[in-house]
């Protein structure tokens, strides 16, 4: 129970961090040195260059000019400029969307924190329940004489949180409705207004069933064109190619080294040696820059004869293909049909953008994928449940006790005290620290492994693996105590309406822990965000030892992206607070409002300043978004339906169990109503964009434009590494950039390797090239 | 607790009703005069006529053939004779399939019973555990002894159970998935091998958007000529013709009087009066034959006008239609994908068959249906739980007291002590009996009114809330006390752990109870069926009134049909006993294997003699049969689990949780497996069709045969009254049966009015008719 003043406190603390944070930002990125750290987005786009030319070294280094320091604070409303469609020229419709979900934070909660701080406040505040209850053991804070704590049993004063609860919920519906609707609008609008893409006009194949007669190229061909004669244009059987991949990042690595070697002899000119065993510790002495030298000439050897291996082997064709139409109609018409009598065979959907591929998941077959699906469902339960029995084992190894046990030759270090302080006091919370870290990982771990084809689809998956996980272990781990384990333990011995009974009593006593939670996860963790600690650090250390030309500075920068795996479930959090919270502690609203404004400034100086855009999937997950929502608005209102009951406020209770049935058939409604409109491209809109294409284009050879679309990048990678073909490709790029000069941009710039597949993505190159010859 | 005697004795009485019914049906059935009673199936097909010429009359009426008597069970094989593809000729797939419900559950129970008897029998036997538990008040009886009931608590022979379990559950989807695939493989034969239908060409469109500036008729058409430009043929629009229907069913009504007075004229050879008022009762008096002639003179006036208006008025257009395409390909296609931007507008479905059209449910705007879905939802889940509140108010009216009350004048009619003695006796149970005659009505109602728009989908849906009404108020009903509503209430305020416990303890218990049910409405029930009694009444009344001519008297036939929305959720019920019992009571198992078997030869018997087929679905109803399936076998394991918990086994119930898991994925993966078999139309396969066709039939007119094939069926009703329009039809009839002998047959046999829609069913007459001229 923390009073105002702790909670002052804390809001002290916090406010100065991500001051402090601000203030090192605004320094930092007037650096000319950490321009490519803070402004990689417009290297990418090809519209800042580094100042190189004029100016003394040092001007080069550090700004000087003490004017710009002085509006510190200046690149926020700088942020808030750039109006909507622009940005969507420059990052995208997923970025944008996503910058959305910050500003439906703001719109629900504004309004319900007017409404609670003018209704709900003063009721709860000229209550005396705390008073009656003081010799009943709970001690009471100022922040709890604010919320329904300080309501009497039995008063008939709970009937304006009961009115609170429906006005909030209408409010809730009504903008997620429209918002869906906006952005429903949205995606259809940047769809039809794109310019020709290769995945409007493909369709993605899986499980084709093998034929001793044909190959899969054959299958593929005969197949459509007996089933889609008059649609039909081309198709791109996939390789597996992952053991190409592997040998092309290998030498990639090993270029690292070679260039880190060779400027060292520059600098030092002394030839650089090294020992050719295990982490260069035992082993021959050799020269470096030799030893490096064979090795990637090796290696490229081995490269050719892979890919020729991988080209013309039969069996490193996988069962899987993009095929392409004709037209729009002719590609959406297959998307969304079935194919054959068995619904596991030619399964037909709508190709991923070519960099949105996520190549390696393309041949699992049907029964394989559901036996998949199974086992991460199961692993999903026990990391959700158990995570915490694996990390207390870790925790008791990292004891003091443990050490000594497992390791008695450690004891003269451990008695050390210093270090005997350090593990009894840091050690297990690291370990906890570490798992928390690597959780996304492993989650985007258990997706692949699922088997999703897309990356897009990959994130949208762990994003609600990470919300179900962060639903469990943060909001009820921190409103009931005990592991996970335990709660779901005591819940199955719990008659079904205890359920919300225990969280409604538990969730006012926690208010002030989760206003500091926000405080520090949300207001400083946001502040950090906009610092790019990390990335600095690293392009820093990359730009000292690796960079020899502008093509590495430009391969040092990592921008990263939104990372909506993550991202977006951290959001959905705050939605949950704030929902639940509305009706109980109004208190909670408004640091939930700051977190809102504040994220959106940064995430949104982010995405126009930093953030690389992955991929493209044209808002394809406001449906999960939304579906969010609507579940954080069910579990307050059932939190509030139990804290009700225990209030004695029974006789009022029935009415919240309309809330329930009402919000779900509102999903229902919403549902059908907009999602397909996520999942489905309506024909006569792929009919409508072929039509007008036929009329503004009429010669276009859409079968050159097509050939070569979706080939897998390790090709092109390899490609564009051969020397004599990279002259061709750059003066390609200098054309096309002559050509189609505006939207073509904002989908091109993806020269670095692509953070989940760990291949380089594909570039639009190849569809250009034959536009061209075309 | 009934013992063995109890049972034995409950089951002589039923084996002894049973074989009552047989020999009354027998007998009854081999009287000519009953002929159309027991085989109206062969009449309408035509195969069979009167016996009316030749022989004395006595020979027409009563059989005298005392050979025929002696075999009365011989129709037993004879049903069973006739092989599975010549009955789908005969009956349609819908009613094999729902035949293999039967031999489903025999295929999962004769095998189960085997290895129940042979290793759970004998294990519950030699155990003691009764006994033991004999002090703690517990009746036990012999059927109990060769229960779970008998182990004792903690025994380590409960492991034989656990296994059973297993090898229950694996053979049970090993059948399940086994019968789905065949089933989805007889019916995509069975759309194979079909004859050209109109269905198959044809797309039904929902809620079209109004357009000010063009007709429904005119906005289709252009819509599909913009967006399926090359498949689009020809539309049919949907007119209301609600009244002009209930014109046609009040002229047929009076023509049915006019019929009956002209009969009594004949026999009476006195001119009938009758009063004009209300029932007859009062008002003028006037000659009957007289005042029914004008009367259906002005009617027949009034419906020409109705159908002219309903024809030319703009007002009386549906925003629906039926959509045409040149190929099989085309209507796939656009059955399959989506149209417009906005998902709720230009819905398009399969078209069902014409017959199978629900059309008053066309014109239901989309907001309106999840609206009615929400209302229905939420008063199924009254009817389910409240419903016994209105019975016990009706009873309580129904008591002595009640009627003492509401009407005293009748106090000394109700001291009469035999009127007294039935009031007490009957007047409840009667009050219940009519409530649960009229159950699928309500049932059926609440789906109507849910606006779905074919009769097929209206059963399936009833037959799923029929299932959850009839697993809750009789499965769960009867093993715990008390009305559904306080089951409820109980459960709420119960641990979620505590159901399947509640229930597991509650199950053994109740064995002898479910046996008798079994006996009463499985065995007498079935046996009952064959007679037929109700029709039987009927057709002789309808047969002395009404019938003048061979027309009226094949109008008086009522073959009925199969009824999937009440015959399908009560073999469910035997399912679910089947599968919870077999673990924990084997003696109930041959039982259901009796039943099981009865019934499929008596359904069988039925349906190649008796039923009509209403409609053909091409067993798209075998999802949900499945999917309940497995939900009974989902709840045999939670019972199992709970049970095995008070039995202190909990150290092995671990291992029964892994049943459930393996249940619910093994139905998600026959969902992906074989669903799509039974809801979408494989392009593959209408592709090859389309071809076939080409090649077989070039000069084909696809328009002509498809121009009027979905007419709403009062069209073509008042068409067939008019006198002069008949004669052409019967020699198109005739024609047509020579042309086309065989399996259009068992497509035209549907003159009777259709018992859902009310209307007369449409004939192919139209399609043929079409054929002929082009």
């Amino acid at each position: 129970m923390a009073s105002l003043k702790d909670i002052g406190l804390a809001a002290g603390i916090n406010i100065l961090s991500a001051f402090i944070f601000f203030v090192a930002f605004a320094i930092l990125r007037l650096q000319p040195l950490n321009d490519r750290v803070y402004f990689p987005k417009w290297y990418l786009k090809g519209l800042r260059t580094d100042p190189v030319h004029g100016g003394a070294f040092v001007r080069k280094v550090v700004n000087l000019d003490w004017r710009s320091y002085i509006r510190f604070l200046n690149w926020m409303p700088a942020a808030l400029r750039m109006p909507e469609p622009e940005l969507i020229d420059h990052a995208g419709l997923d970025s944008v969307v996503y910058l959305r979900i910050y500003l439906l934070g703001l719109k629900i909660f504004v309004p319900i924190a007017f409404l609670a701080w003018a209704i709900l406040v003063p009721v709860n505040w000229t209550s005396t329940g705390l008073e009656f209850a003081g010799v009943k053991n709970i001690t009471s804070s100022d922040i709890d004489k604010l919320s329904i704590s300080n309501v009497q049993r039995g008063s008939e004063r709970f009937w304006s949180h009961i009115v609170a609860a429906y006005a909030f919920t209408f409010w809730t519906c009504y903008i997620l409705m429209k918002e869906y609707g906006k952005i429903a609008a949205m995606r259809l609008q940047f769809l039809a207004a794109e310019k020709r893409r290769p995945d409007q006009f493909s369709v993605l194949v899986r499980n084709i069933p093998p034929d001793p007669d044909e190959s899969v190229s054959e299958l593929v061909e005969h197949f459509f064109l007996v089933n889609h004669p008059n649609n039909y244009l081309t198709h791109q059987v996939v390789y597996n190619a992952n053991r190409l991949a592997k040998l092309v990042k290998k030498r990639s690595k090993m270029q690292n080294w070679l260039v880190y070697y060779q400027n060292k002899l520059e600098r030092t000119s002394v030839r650089p040696e090294m020992k050719t065993g295990f982490l260069g510790c035992c082993g021959k002495k050799v020269d470096s820059i030799d030893h490096y030298t064979t090795e990637i000439d090796k290696l490229s050897k081995e490269i050719v004869l892979e890919r020729d291996k991988v080209t013309n082997d039969p069996k490193s064709t996988m069962p899987a293909a993009f095929v392409s139409f004709k037209s729009r109609w002719g590609a959406a018409v297959c998307a969304q049909t079935q194919q054959t009598r068995n619904p596991t065979l030619w399964l037909t959907e709508w190709a991923p953008e070519p960099r949105d591929v996520y190549w390696p998941n393309l041949a699992i077959p049907y029964v394989s994928l559901t036996v998949r699906r199974l086992i991460v469902a199961v692993a999903f339960f026990f990391l959700t449940f158990f995570f915490m029995i694996p990390i207390a084992i870790v925790q008791a190894l990292a004891s003091l006790d443990g050490i000594e046990k497992a390791a008695p030759w450690l004891k003269p270090l451990v008695s050390v005290p210093s270090i005997k302080s350090f593990i009894q006091g840091f050690l297990p919370g690291i370990v906890l620290k570490l798992f928390l870290i690597f959780l996304p990982s492993i989650l985007m771990m258990m997706s692949k492994f699922e088997g999703f084809g897309s990356i897009s689809s990959l994130e949208r998956r762990s994003a609600s693996r990470y919300y179900l996980f962060s639903f469990v272990n943060i909001f009820l781990g921190n409103i009931l105590t005990g592991t996970a384990f335990q709660q779901l333990d005591s819940f199955i011995h719990q008659p079904a309406n205890q359920y919300p009974i225990t969280i409604g009593t538990a969730i006012p006593l926690k208010a002030s822990f989760f206003i500091t939670y926000i405080m520090v996860d949300g207001w400083s963790g946001i502040a950090a965000e906009v610092l790019m600690l990390k990335p600095l650090i690293i392009y820093h250390l990359k730009n000292f030892f690796l960079v020899k030309t502008e093509k590495d500075r430009e391969e040092a920068m990592d921008p990263g992206s939104i990372g909506f795996n993550t991202g977006e479930p951290r959001i959905q959090l705050y939605f949950l607070l704030g929902l639940v919270y509305a009706a109980v502690t109004p208190t909670v609203l408004p640091f939930i409002i700051i977190f809102f404004g504040l994220a959106y400034v940064v995430f949104r100086h982010q995405i126009i300043n930093v953030y690389n855009q992955e991929y493209e999937s044209g808002a394809a997950f406001w449906p999960d978004v939304h579906f969010r929502v609507i579940i954080a608005l069910i579990v307050s209102q059932l939190v509030l339906m139990g804290l009700l009951t225990t209030k004695r406020a029974a006789s009022s209770t029935p009415f919240l169990i309309a809330l329930p049935v009402l919000t779900i058939w509102f999903h229902i409604y919403c549902k059908g109503r907009f999602e397909s409109a996520f999942s489905k491209y309506p024909l006569q809109e792929a009919m409508m964009k072929d039509t007008l294409e036929r009329a503004t284009d009429p010669n276009l050879n859409i079968k050159g434009y097509l050939q070569h679309a979706y080939v897998h990048p390790v090709f092109k990678a390899s490609l564009e590494d051969a020397d004599e073909e990279e002259d061709v490709m750059s003066l390609k790029w200098e054309t096309e950039s002559a050509t189609v000069p505006t939207k073509r941009h904002s989908r091109r710039n993806t020269p670095l390797p692509s953070r989940v597949s760990g291949t380089s993505s594909p570039s639009m190159l190849d569809g250009i090239k034959n536009d061209l010859e075309s």
